[in-house]
Order: C-alpha cells, then structure tokens, then sequence
C-alpha cells in the first residue's frame, strides 16, 4: 500500500500523561482512519502546555496528509490547541461570527446563558474553516498546511466522534484519492486468541496477500481479516474462516453488539426474555436495553441482590437457599425458571455468583459463577470459574458468558414459520 | 514545574496504529510515573517503521529524565526497537551472552525448543543493561542518553506491568530526585465546564503557581488543581475551592465514583436502596453492584421495561399509566414509591423516560426523563429534558443524574447518631 495516504493523530489534554483517562479517542480515530484507507504513522499526546501542542501539532503535520487532533476547544483557560494551531502555522487568531452563533445557539437549545469565557471558543487561526458541533459548544476547525489537512476536534467522546462520522470523514474522502483495502471481521465467543491462532493461522499462507489479525476484547475476539483492493482469492478466504469459525462467530458485522444479535433471534421467533440477576446487578439488562428498539423482545429484570429478594422476586425456595446457598446450581435454575414465570416470557436467563473482593468460601472461591437459561424447551445451567480476576472483570464475564449462553440456546431453537406479533411496545 | 523529573513514553507497534488494539500501556506507564512524582510529557506511538521508531525515541529522549518505551523486542522481523535505539543513539548491535542465557532458560522452563529467530533477542546496543524478564523471552534494556534514561520493556502488558514494578521503577527512584507535586481532584456533579471556570476561573491569580484544570467526563466534571511542592497558599486554594463547590463536589478522592458515594451515606445512616428502571434498563443498578460491599445497603432492582411490568412489579396503577403515560412524572413517582415499598428498603429510585432513537412524539420529545426518589420524608421528582443526544448519551445522563438526586436527598438527611444495622449480606 506505498500509494496509499498517509495520517496523523494528536490527542490533547494533561488528563491523558497524567493517565487519569485512556485515550480511547486516538484509538477511535487510528481504526476509522485506517478503516478508510489511510495508514496512521504515528499518534503523538500532549498535555497543557501551549510549546508541547504546538511541537506536536508541526511534526504531525510534516509529511502526512491528514491529521486529526482532539481535544483543548473548550472554554477554560488549559484548553489551547486554536492558539497552538496559531503559532505553528504563523495563523493569528482571529474572532469567528459564525462559530461565536453556534456556540450560542447550543447555549440557547439548552436554555442556559453562555458564560463569558466561552467567547473564546469562537477564536480560530487565520483562514480556517469552521467544522460545526452539533453536540456540544465547543466549535471545531481544519486548516490546510503544506499539502496536508489538519481537523481539530473537541476532545468530548460523543461530539468528537460525531463530528468525525458527519464531517472529517467525507472531507477526507473528497480531499485524498483513497482505494480502500478489503476488510472483514468475525466477532467471536468461546475461543481465546491462542486457539484462533491454531485454528486460523494457516489462512494467509493459503491466501497470499491476506492477512489475519485479532484483537482481544474480553470475552469477545475479533477476527480481521485485510487485503488490498482486489486481492485473488479474498471471498475464498472469508468463506474458509467462516466455515471454520462456525457458530463461534456470533456476526460479521463489526458493530454489531451480543445483545442486538440475541434480539434478532429472539425478534425471528417471536419470543420475549426477562432476567434475573445478582452479582452482574443489571448488567445484562443493561445491554440488553442498550439496544434500540428492545422493547419488542425484552419484558423485563430483576436485580435480586438479597436473598430475600431471590425470594420474594423470582420464587427462589428458601429451602433452596438454606440448603445450597445463593451462589449454587440449584439457587441459579429457579432463579432462570422464576423470571421466566413471573414476567409471563418465553426465556428466563439468571447469574448468581461470587464476584469479589470479599466473599469467597473454599468450597466457592471468588469467581464462582452460576448462570441458567430458561426456556420453551426446558432449563440448562453452567458453573463459571473465572479465576482471580477483579470484581469488574468477574461481572464482566458473567455478563457476557450469560448472554453467550442464551444465544447458543436460540440457535437451537427453530424459528416458526409465521413469527408470533411481540409484546406492547413502550419508548 | 521546573523541579519536577520529567518522563516520556513511546508505544511500539503497528496494531496501535491501526486501532486493533488500545493502547493501555502507555496509559499504565503514564499513570505509574505521574504517581511516583514524575511530569509526563508526552507520548509517542511509532509504527513498524524502523525509521519512524528512531525519530520517536530521539524526540522522547531530548529533556526527559525518564523514558519509557514499550513494543518491538520480539523475536519477528517486525521487532525494530534494539536496532532503532543503536542507530538513534550511534550505539552499534552486540550481542549479549547473559541475554541469550535468559531467553534459552525461558525456553528450557516451558520444555519447549528455541526458534533461531529467538537469538535476534539477545542483541542489545552496546552498552545497554540487561533487564530481565521473568515472564516472556523478550528481555528488556536500559540506556543512558545524554542526562536521561531510556528503558526498553516488551510490549505485552503483563510482562511489561511487572517488569516496571520491579525493575524500573526502583532504578527510576535511585536515579532521580523525585518530589512529587501537589495535587488535588474534586469530582463535580451539577455544573458544566464554563460555569466552572467561572466559579474558580480566579483561583491561578489569587494563589500564584497553583494550575487550574477540568476534566469533563460528562455528566461529571473534574476540577483538578496542581502546584510544585510546598507552593505557598496551597492549603487556602483547596480550601476556597472546596469552599465554592460545596454539595455540587461528591467526592475529594479520584478514584471514588458516585455510586460509591451514595454508599457511604447510606451505610452512615444505615439505610436501604431499591431501584425501578425503565429507559436506564438496569444501568444504576449496575453502577450500584459495582461497588465492592454494595450487599450491605442495596436491597433489590427492577427493570420495568414493559408497562405490564411497571403495573405488576412495582405497582403503578392501571389508570395513571393510561391517563399519564409510561413516561410521566406520575408514573415515576409510582415507580419509586412502588419500588422502595415493596423491596421495605428505605430509598426508592425510578427512571423512565424516552431513549430515543424513536419513541418520541410532539410533547415527549426523545430525552424526555423523569426522575423520582422516594424517601423517609417523602418523594420528589425531576423532569429531564435531555436533548437531541443520541440512546446511549439519554441514558448515560439519566442514570447519572438519578444517582446524583439521590445523593442530594441523602445529603438532606441528618445521620443518626447510633445508625442502624444493615440487612443481610449477600456475596
């Protein structure tokens, strides 16, 4: 890919080197970029001060075509990356009308005055163009250096990655000539990276010109594979590891989240689903809400936290409780069969276990997880040991594993032929 | 800062320019140094390029005390650290015995033979010192440039984790001078980040050499103030800010999150949380369930995600559901009351509201949340308007803001003075 075009990535803000916050922008930004074609050389972070910004943003700019900064747009005094630009470039800051009205008018949407220390988002160098915010006040801009282009965004997750979807993107695709390279990505459950090493590892020697990646994103693994454009023997390639990874790959499409799958099996068969929950404490409803329009197939959660509530909530006996515990087999079953019962739904599915730090037993040592999945067919269960990882990587995984668990269960479940309607549906 | 050592950090690898993977040991680098009381200046990450590796490690090494540099000392031809530094730094490839012997013993613990790609492992520029690697192959090494020290570690996390626990970071100690600044975060519910700057924007000038800084990580904000050790007025700055921020800072520490928070006042008055979710899905609960000891004051959770269940669960009436709708201030008071009735908990809070994307009409735009908390002395309710922010942002806010107005009525109830005890706990 010698031709292709080149990138540069710079991340602004002292909350980066003083690692308070993972820079998952220049992450965001380094994927999309290379995602459109372009290949990143390099991602350069600096913190508040103004020769740092400005030594970074001119040797990110030396010889790469594009070049995307975030952060330092804000209002407050340590946000300086207009009058860094400025210097760098020899571009005097000047007052811009048009950026000062929309930051205005996001102060209007919201009913609040604008303070006056925002005036200074409205100030850009010289001769930049205006890259408007929807989201939040802090305007962004791009100016042109060399045969390069430079786009400062706000450093704002949300408005950052908004502004590069609906702006920087298409500008970038109209100002570089881009043949983008072949992608495709398998998310996957069960395998870790070594095993998909040892399953998929001879691929690229079977398909010169095709390489394999992965990416851990726990419990999740991501396949890639990446070729250039028309590369031979590319759709052989995909349908191999396709075959191979089986009912692993739980989507080919990259965005796609677990929960948003499981609604579309739940949605083919008309079925709804209620869980039960304790030591993920809504978590796996969470995600499930996460996804848009989940009112059609999801009922509704319990976070039964206390025994009592396991009692009281999802008719766990207290016999069953007394007897076995909360963190047992038997407590995770009735919890999944409960649920299920109580919400009038087609699947119950349930977590119960010991997340940590504190609570472990011999017998059921910190990550000692139960989950059951209740269903038209009858009730299946699973112990977990997760092992010694932390309270939020236990609850993590659970989470998961129990959504993995019930999609494996709906695939084995046939999809009527005339799909029943779904429950009423609520915002 | 003049006094303070200075550090830099260079990642290494093209999978973090491409975004497959994130990279979270520059963030663990940046986090250890800032604790240890060195300023980080910046980061770098270089690609497969020999030459972009060269350029990065010259640049990181001109006026730090310290770097880092993480990546490239595996045995593959993509492994370009060693040669990059001999060349940066006019050091010509040894090779090194005692490092041979090291990746051979690695070798000879898991029974395995060693590749002959392996001995690329043991160059080294000359003059470097061996850093041993308990847990890889991959042997790190250290460099004195200039006043500065350069310390290559391999890239995978946990090799590196602990080769920086053990090695660098007692060598970094004895090297240079280290007294860390003072530093002080106050976590910020209720105030964005020009109404900040202009509550606190005076707080430079009034104590010369005290840095102001904000960090939002919407809906919370983080007000940051820092100085060089012992910076007169210091104790009076924090103290002001304190001061102007009153209820609206939840916490001094910046690890402790909200949730967290609520715990604490909770467990001083020795009180009982319930939750019912309709649009937040279980997300306030999950932030609840993450915090370790959460069982000795969260009783139970309901996502009502469907009207039958806000009727069946927690109780709201048929007629108001009809007459007000799912998304309504009356139906979130039913919720609450609903929610801390039936789980006999002391506090009940209810979220319902209007995610989006759709959903929406005329007068319940998408963003339109109330908010309910029942307690002791009654209920209150707010009503969110929240904007054209996409599902994910709606419900971000709404779990954020509930947990926040539960704070503020805990915060309005006095601590008794034998508080009462908890109920059961549950792992």
């Amino acid at each position: 890919m010698a031709s292709a075009p080149t990138a540069y990535v710079v991340s602004q803000g002292e909350e980066l080197l003083t690692g308070l916050t993972l820079d998952t922008n220049a992450w965001f930004l380094c994927r999309s970029l290379t995602e459109m074609g372009l290949v990143v050389r390099g991602v350069i972070t600096a913190g508040d001060r103004l020769e740092e910004i400005e030594g970074a943003l001119l040797r990110a700019t030396t010889g790469a075509d594009v070049v995307v900064c975030t952060g330092g747009l804000g209002p407050t005094t340590d946000d300086l990356t207009s009058e860094a630009a400025a210097r760098a470039f020899g571009r005097p800051l000047v007052h811009d009308d048009e950026a000062m009205a929309q930051v205005q008018a996001r102060y209007d949407a919201v009913g609040r005055a604008m303070a006056p220390s925002n005036r200074k988002q409205a100030s850009m160098p010289t001769g930049a163009a205006l890259l408007v915010n929807r989201q939040g006040t802090a305007p962004g801009f791009s100016i042109d250096v060399g045969q390069g282009r430079l786009y400062c965004l706000p450093g704002v997750p949300s408005e950052m990655k908004s502004m590069f979807a609906e702006i920087v993107s298409p500008d970038v695709r109209a100002f570089v000539a881009i043949d983008p390279p072949l992608r495709h990505t398998f998310r996957v459950m069960g395998q870790g990276e070594s095993q998909l090493q040892g399953l998929l590892g001879d691929v690229p020697e079977r398909f010169p010109g095709v390489t394999l990646g992965f990416r851990a994103q726990m419990p999740e693994n991501h396949v890639k594979l990446v070729a250039e454009p028309a590369t031979p023997g590319w759709d052989d390639a995909v349908a191999l590891v396709r075959e191979r990874l089986g009912r692993d790959c739980f989507t080919e499409d990259p965005t796609e989240e677990l929960a948003a799958v499981i609604g579309r099996l739940l949605l083919a068969r008309g079925h709804t689903l209620a869980t039960a929950e304790s030591c993920t404490g809504g978590w796996v409803a969470h995600l499930i809400v996460s996804v848009p329009g989940s009112s059609a197939w999801f009922e509704r959660g319990w976070v039964t936290y206390s025994n009592r509530s396991k009692r009281e909530e999802v008719g766990v006996p207290a016999a069953v409780l007394e007897e076995h515990g909360a963190v047992s087999q038997e407590t995770a079953r009735a919890m999944a069969d409960g649920a299920r019962a109580a919400a009038g739904a087609d699947w119950g599915v349930s977590v119960t276990g010991v997340a940590g730090p504190d609570g472990g037993s011999p017998d059921k040592p910190v990550g000692t997880v139960w989950v059951a999945i209740a269903g038209p067919t009858g009730t299946r269960d699973r112990q977990l040991q997760l092992g010694a990882r932390d309270r939020t990587m236990n609850r993590r995984f659970s989470t998961w594993l129990a959504l993995e668990m019930l999609r494996r269960q709906l695939l084995r479940t046939p999809v009527p032929e005339a799909p029943q309607p779904g429950p009423e549906t609520v915002p």
